[in-house]
This record gives structure tokens, sequence and C-alpha cells, in this order.
């Protein structure tokens, strides 16, 4: 009986915890340094928003329920993960007007390391033909609220993990559940993100989703890299191609310097697996993002070289589709169909890397993955995945 | 001295009561098993959603003052009253997009038993010529918060009743004010609402009021029926034309089944009273409906026979309007017009029967009510009623 | 050491304090009777609302830091400033759907002494070509909440002041922070509210301000009057114009009569320092509304002489640009542009007068002002100040 669980919301039954904290002293048998604190925020923008905080002496992790279960921070030693908004968090959906009828309403709670876009829709804010709005920018899900909350330890393995459910439900529309596990295993140094998305309803439904995984300084900085495993790769519009040589490499912030986005499919071990890098200058530290590209089969990368002040921040971004407005990916076959009552599973690890042999052993894990694998770049906007290409 | 009253909330002085519980030991002299209990929800879409539940003994009943005083639940020994939602709430107004350029919102926040649409406007969205939102779906008093609310006792009669008052107010536009009272007598199996409408306004002000009531399982199910006292009938649209031989049944829930609709003026005694009655199929379990067709003169049954999981429910809707678009219902007289400092009372009463008798000796007074009266049915849309009907 | 300083809120931080009240007893060497409070309203439309309110024995001002460090009240021995809005507030901003598609949803949270309208935009609202909204009424200030908030007591001085930060912001657009101490002096029957708005973004900005400082019964009653130092004015519009013979006094509230504004750009002192005042119909209370014309160089006056309860009110608007849609105000040269981390710099002062000679002086004041100024009046709107204007 190694496992404990704590139910900090259970929104059908009752049941919500304040604030919770558990100390390593109070799990005896632990083995690693465990760390779980739950604390509602007051206050300012961030008033009545929960976080939890769970730890294993590797690495530590906010989670926010109030967000739709988004991860905020996180932090592994020396190395910081997540980075700095403009707008400063978490901020609470009653203060973000996702449907702003200009659609980019989204973006006043936009400070997370890991926030998820979806799930009837993600990607541009798209428009009916009258101008108004449709789908807005990167959909619900990141500002509703988790119903539903665990914290769990099991101190024989180690493991701590946050489960929360979250529904993004409309009657007559769209009826999807987000069930997420988030963990951390003992003396790794990365969290799991394991989600499961389910159409509660009776008729077919649709989904999107991408997982915006977000670093910006101290890990980027001028001369730091990603490093990926190319099958295909293009620019999303002009702006990103006319800079394709330098894709893979990051400059000092420039003032106005428009975001350049870069689309992939990437090479991956047979079973799906794969992993993607970006580490700073000098190799000392790292990011890693590794999923499955039988779940995630698109890419995004997002570079937005502005200086710290404008949000200096890059996004690795796996998903089932491409941030493109919805009706463009629903004709590319790119947005999933599920069943009544189906599910669909998607798993994503994002490790940090706190030494240059880490790094070294990274890099050399996505090369290995690059073998045999003549990857194919277009130098220009591909129509299969830009809305905005021409041919 | 025999009615005690506990101020819950007065916003304009600061008033504001957490949590209260009164048990029927508390009232010496109660005749009744009397119950109260306020509470505030924490967590969740649920955060900070006040709660008032009173019950006689014959009836429990879960008033919502943060959602503009709408009933959320109530039950009454084996009769369930109110549905599952896809929604499950109830949803704190800022997790409702009222506004989403769609009009479509409010559905967000649907799940109660009882819950008014107006003030200013109900009915379908209401769209500008150039496509922007003019009136939302069903307006916004559903999600504007109780300003003021109290609860009474009067252990003498054993009348239990909750008093609220919401303002649907805007500078330069409507200023309309909704004063109810939700009471609970002894030894009934039935609440009743009392509203009245109030133009706070120097200048004369509009307002429509529909009572959307709901009912879900168990009640409902496949051969349960509604009996309504009809003057006049007509249904919605096409796709209520093409089943109207089985309107008053209901089928099992059909994925995908869209919803139907159907519009009575229904027939009364002298006075205006009236009653329609929802029964399961074995006539064991039933709901009623009685109000005054004077003060409500409209009657929309909602039928939406879809599975469980996407709202199997029905609506008996008493109400000043039909729920068209609102130029629509202005264009034929339905919008009320309340000169300045004018109010309307409106009166709903929702009962439980809770055996076969209750139930026959129901439908008996639906029948009384139908006597002498030969209902004049149309088998199409008219215009005079369907914002989309030809001729 | 004479100042003490009590932080209330400081979100990045994770510091709040629910409830504080300072009496003068607990400040030993202060001079003047001071008085400091904060609560948290809760229930209804207010609750969430953290509001602060200090007084020095002559002035009692409450601060609203959730919406955007406005000031909801104040008043000196018998002159109350303020007004009864339709809306009762203070209101959370979640109440408040700023970005309703008609662009006018900020007036349901509207009830405050002074309200900043503002950063991005102010005035009437704009709509793109396809009629969705660009820029909603008056902007989105007065529903942001302050991440930052303190209270400071100098018992020497007797200056007593709350300062606040309230950010702006949207990743890829507008990144403004406003930085506000409202301070009391001893002795004086007056407010100062000095606001520094500074661009944080690393290329130039754009902002509008504009101080809604609004006033109703009993100081504004039929005879009451406004006094200005004029050297140029002009109507808004031909409603205005039709009262221009009028303009500085006011009537009864008449139901359903149009607002009048008028458009100023006072004379001041060489400095920039002026003066406005508004006081009722025997001259015995009044308030002065000073400012530097330099900073504020527009100046509107906002007559609604509508009935007590639809909002019988005046507003003396400093600001920078005119509340025409942003556009018209950008082409006009009125939109402020800041250079990356510029800081633009205004002050407002709020003064009651209590008697007679407090008038008197007041008014003497501004009739200095306006020595040697010949008011270059049009009767008519002018193309230059009025969006509407023609010619």
């Amino acid at each position: 009986m190694g496992k404990q669980t704590w139910t900090i919301l259970d929104s059908h039954h009752g049941v919500y915890v304040d604030s919770l904290t558990i100390a390593s002293g109070e799990l005896p048998g632990a083995a690693a340094p465990i760390r779980v604190a739950k604390r509602r925020l007051h206050g300012g923008p961030c008033d009545g928003v929960d976080i939890i905080e769970i730890g294993n002496g590797e690495m530590n992790v906010t989670v926010v329920p109030t967000r739709g279960m988004g991860i905020w921070k996180a932090e592994s030693g020396p190395v910081r993960l997540g980075w700095t908004s403009p707008t400063r968090g978490p901020v609470h959906p009653a203060f973000v007007p996702v449907f702003d009828p200009s659609g980019l309403g989204w973006l006043d709670g936009f400070d997370e390391l890991l926030v998820r876009c979806g799930l009837e829709s993600n990607g541009a804010p798209e428009f009916r033909e009258d101008g108004s709005l449709r789908y807005p920018l990167h959909g619900r899900i990141a500002n509703l609220p988790a119903e539903h909350v665990q914290i769990s330890v099991d101190v024989e393995t180690g493991e701590v993990s946050v489960t929360g459910r979250v529904r993004e439900t409309r009657l007559f529309f769209t009826k999807l559940l987000l069930t997420t596990k988030i963990s951390l295993l003992t003396g790794r140094s990365e969290f799991t993100v394991t989600d499961t998305v389910t159409n509660l309803a009776g008729v077919p439904g649709e989904m999107e989703l991408l997982y915006h995984i977000n670093f910006g300084s101290p890990l980027l900085e001028p001369q730091a890299r990603v490093v990926l495993p190319i099958r295909k790769m293009a620019p999303r519009d002009a702006v990103a191609a006319a800079e394709i040589d330098r894709w893979d490499i990051y400059g000092p912030g420039i003032p106005g310097k428009p975001e350049t986005v870069y689309f992939f499919e990437l090479s991956s071990q047979p079973s799906g697996e794969t992993l993607t890098l970006l580490h700073n200058a000098e190799s000392t530290h790292g990011a890693g993002v590794a999923f499955n590209v039988h779940e995630l089969p698109c890419f995004t990368l997002w570079k937005n070289e502005q200086p710290e002040c404008d949000g200096y921040v890059t996004g690795l971004e796996p998903a089932v589709n491409f941030p493109n407005v919805r009706s463009f990916e629903k004709a590319r076959g790119r947005v999933v169909t599920l069943e009544p009552g189906q599910s669909r599973s998607f798993s994503v690890t994002v490790r940090a890397y706190r030494s240059s042999s880490e790094v070294e052993t990274a890099r050399a894990e996505v090369l290995e993955l690059q073998q045999g694998v003549l990857p194919q770049v277009s130098r220009n906007p591909i129509s299969e995945w830009s809305a905005g290409a021409e041919g």
C-alpha cells in the first residue's frame, strides 16, 4: 500500500481543499525528497487560481487546475523551464476574454511553460464570412477550470502525480473531456503529461490538440539552438522562409521582430518515439520534449526573438495538427474525429538537461533518430501545411 | 411572531453570510421538518457560486442566487426534478461567455431545473445586419448574481421561502429589476416562484420573460408523456412538424436527433390558471407546471430526445413570448412594455406527483381545462408564431 | 521615520491582505484623525472586489484595486462626491462584458466617482469595416485588477496614500503599465491622483487616457453650474449644439433626454495648472477638478440630465484626447506615442468645497484663469474635435 491519494477537488461532490502541504517527513519510507503543496492565490489577476506544486528532488512542477491543468513553470536544479510573458499570471480565466471579437483574447492569459491548445479548435482565430468570430485563438481548454483533481504519491516507486479532469462541453455542440496525469518519477529530471481526450457525446466529435511548450531566458539566449530529427520541414510563411538558413539558432531579441514559425514532420523510432532538444549557447543546459509521432504527428517550432520585455520565447509544439485556422486543418485531414465514447491518448515528456554531458547525450539521441533519414526541406511554405501558401 | 428572516446577502450594506444551516430543532414550534442551508461552492466551474437549499419534508429545492436566482434541482420523495446537462454546474457566470459572438455562450451554464430567460430579451440569438451579435441566446438574467437575498421561515404556517433581487441594468439602456420569492408551503410537494419585474427607468422599458423548466431522467423516459390543455398549437419548424403526430410522447434518445419545439396557447380556468403535466411511462411519477395564462400567455414545449450524454431533456416553458429572435416577437406584440416604475408579476408553481393517483388527479385537472375547448392544431408552422414560417 | 507602509497585494510574491484596519490610536504621533481600512467584498456583483478606504479627517476616499485603482466614492464633511448609477457596484470585472460585440459592456461596471478610460484606447467603441468590435467603449483599464498595492501613512506630514500597479498587456500588442498614487494631505479636503503610464515594450507604444470624474446628487441639482476657464469650446454634436446657451447650467432630470457633451481647450496658469469647478444651486457646496493642461490638454464636459433612476450625473473629464473613436483621435494627433521604456505622468486633484466662501474662492480662481483670455466659442461641432462634424 505504497500509494497515497488526496482529492483536492471534486466539484460534483463538493470537495475542495484550499491548502495542503505534504513534506517528505510525513511520508515514511519515501526514498526521494518529495514535496507536494496546493495553494489558492489571492488578489489581482491571479485571484482564485489554484496551483499545485509537486517535486521529487530532481524536478519541481507547478500545475494550474484553474487554467485547464496547464503547467505554469518547472525547475530542475539550475535549469528553469518557462518564460517571462508580458502577462503576469497565472491569470484567472475571468480576466481572459477568450471571446473578444478579435479572437486574440487568449493571449491575456498566456504565460505558461506548457499550455494545451484545443480541444474543439486551436491555431489562428477563424472568422465567419461576415467577420464574426468562429474559433478563438487556441481554443478554450486553457481557460476552463478542472472539475476533479487528485494528488498521488507512491512512496515505493517514488512517483508523484497530479490527475485532473477538464470538461469542454456545450449542449448541441462539442462534448469533450480531458483527463490528464502529470507525473514525476524518482530520480528523473523530467515530467510526463499523459492526456486522454474522450468524446462524451452520442455522435462523432472532432478535436484538435497542440502542446504549446514554451522556453525563455536564461535557457533561451543568443546562440541557443534547437535540434530536431527531421523528416520534412517547411516555413509557415514568407517571414519564416526569409530566415530559413538560421531556423535552428536563436539571436538576440530584436524589437518588433515578427514571429517565425516552422512546421515539421519528425523522424522517430519505429515505435514513434521521438525527441526534440533546445539547449543554451554553451550547451550546458537544455530542455527536451519527447513524444510519439503516431499520437502527435505535427510539430511546430515557434520563435519569438523579441526583447525580454516583449516575451523572448520559443515554443516546441507537438500536436495532432498545425496551428492554422481550423477549416484549413479540417480540409487537410488533421482534425481528429472521435466516435461516440471514443478516447485518444497523448503523452509528452519534458526533460531538463543540467550539464554538458546530459545535453550531449540528448543531442546524440536526436541525431540517432535522424540517422538514415534525409530531411526533406522546403525553403518555401507548402500548401499542404500553410494556409497562406500558394500552389 | 411566527416568521423569522435571515439576510444572506445585501450588497449595498456589505452583508454576506458564507454558510448557514438551520435545522428544525432550532425552530421551536415548527410543524414540518424544515431544512434551510446556505453554502458557497469552491473550486472548479462552481467556484464562488452561492446555493441555498430549502426543504419542508415534502419538497427540497436548491436555489442559486449567483445565477440570477435560478433553481438548480428539486426533489420530492422519489421524484427528482431536473436533468443532467453536458455542462456540470451550477456554473459561475465568470465561466459563461454570454457575449461569445456566436450568441450561444449561454449554453455553457445551462443545467438548471428552472432558469429564467430574459429580461431584456430571450430566445434565439439575434444579429445585426453586419453579423455582429445584438441579443445573445436567452439573455442575461441567468448569469447575473442577486444583490439581495433573504431566507424566511414562518413556523406557524410552515412556509419556507427565499427572496432575492437581481438587477439587469445598463446606463442608457435597459433598467429592469427582478424581485423573486421562491416558497414552499407546509405539506405540499411543490414550490412556487413569484416574480416581479420592475422598470426602474424614467422612460418606458421593454421585457421578455420565459421560464425554461427542464426535466430529464428518470422522470423523462421512453413513453413518458406531456399533457397540456390546448387552445391552439403549432410546430415551430419543419422538423417539429414532421413529428407532430407524436408531439406529446417521448422516445428514447437518438444520437444527433434535432430538437423539436412546439408552440401553444393553452386553455385555462376563467381566472387564467392552467396546468401542464409531464409524467413517466408508467404514470407513477410526474411533474406539473401551473401558471396563469393572463401573465404568461405563450407556452413552448421543447423536446431534446438525445441520449443521456447529450442531454436527454424536455422543457415546459411558460412565457410572455415565444423564444424567437426578439425583433420577430416585438413585431408580433409579444414584447412587454413597462411604463416608468411599472411592475409586472408572474407566478409559476412546479409540482411533484409521487404516485399513480397523484398523476391521475393531475391528468384529470388538465383534461378538465380542455373541456369544451376544441384544440386548434396547425400541422405546420404559422407565421404568427414562427420566425421561419412561410405564409 | 514617520512613514509606515503596508503591502496589501503583491501578486508576484503571493502577498495578499484580506482585511486591514488602522485607526489613529495605532499611529502614535499622527496629527490628524487618520483612517485606513481594507476590505474584500463578498456576494453578488461585488463578490471578490477589494476596496481600500483612506481618510484624514477632511476627506475620505474609497479606492478599488480590483477595478484598475479607480475611485468609487469620496466624501468631505457634508459634501458627497460620486453618483448613483443604475449599476450598483463596485462591480467585479468578471461581471463586466467589456468585449460584448456592441462595445458597450463597459457600462455594466460604470458607477465610480473617478474612472480611468484607456490605456490603449478610450471613447466611443470603434468597429472594423466588417462590423466586428475593434476598441470597446473606454478601454480595458477600469476592469483590470491591480497586481501590486500598498498603503502608506506618514505620521509626520500626515500624508495618507495608496499606490498601485495595473498592467494592460497583451503579447504582440499593447504593453502598458499604470502606476498610481492616490494621496490625502493633512488638513486638505482633496485627494490627488498621480499616474505614470509606462510603455514596457521594446517598440513604440500608443496610449489614450481620460479621467471620467463623475458627480451626481445632491451636489448636482437643477441650477447647479460648472465654471471653466475657457480658451476654446465646441459642442460635440448637434444635440449639444442645440443647448449651447445653457451648457454651463444644469436642469432637472428629464426622462429620455440625450446626453450633451462639450469639448474644451482650457486656459491655465503659465505652468499649465488649471481648475474646473462644479457647484450646487446655492453655491454652498462644490467640487473642483485641478490638473495641468500640458499633461491633459483635452477637457470634456458630459451632462446626463436624466432622472436619478437613469443616472443623473455630469462628468468633468480631463484627458490627453477627446473620447471619439480612436482612429479619429489618432488622425488628429491626440493619441500619445511612448517610446520603448518611456513614461508619461499625469496628475489630477479633486477638491471638495464645503461652504459658500470656499466655492467663491474657487470661482474666483477659475475667473482669474480666464483673465485676458477671450473664449473662442464655436456654436457648432468642429471637425478638429468631433468625429461627426461636417466641414
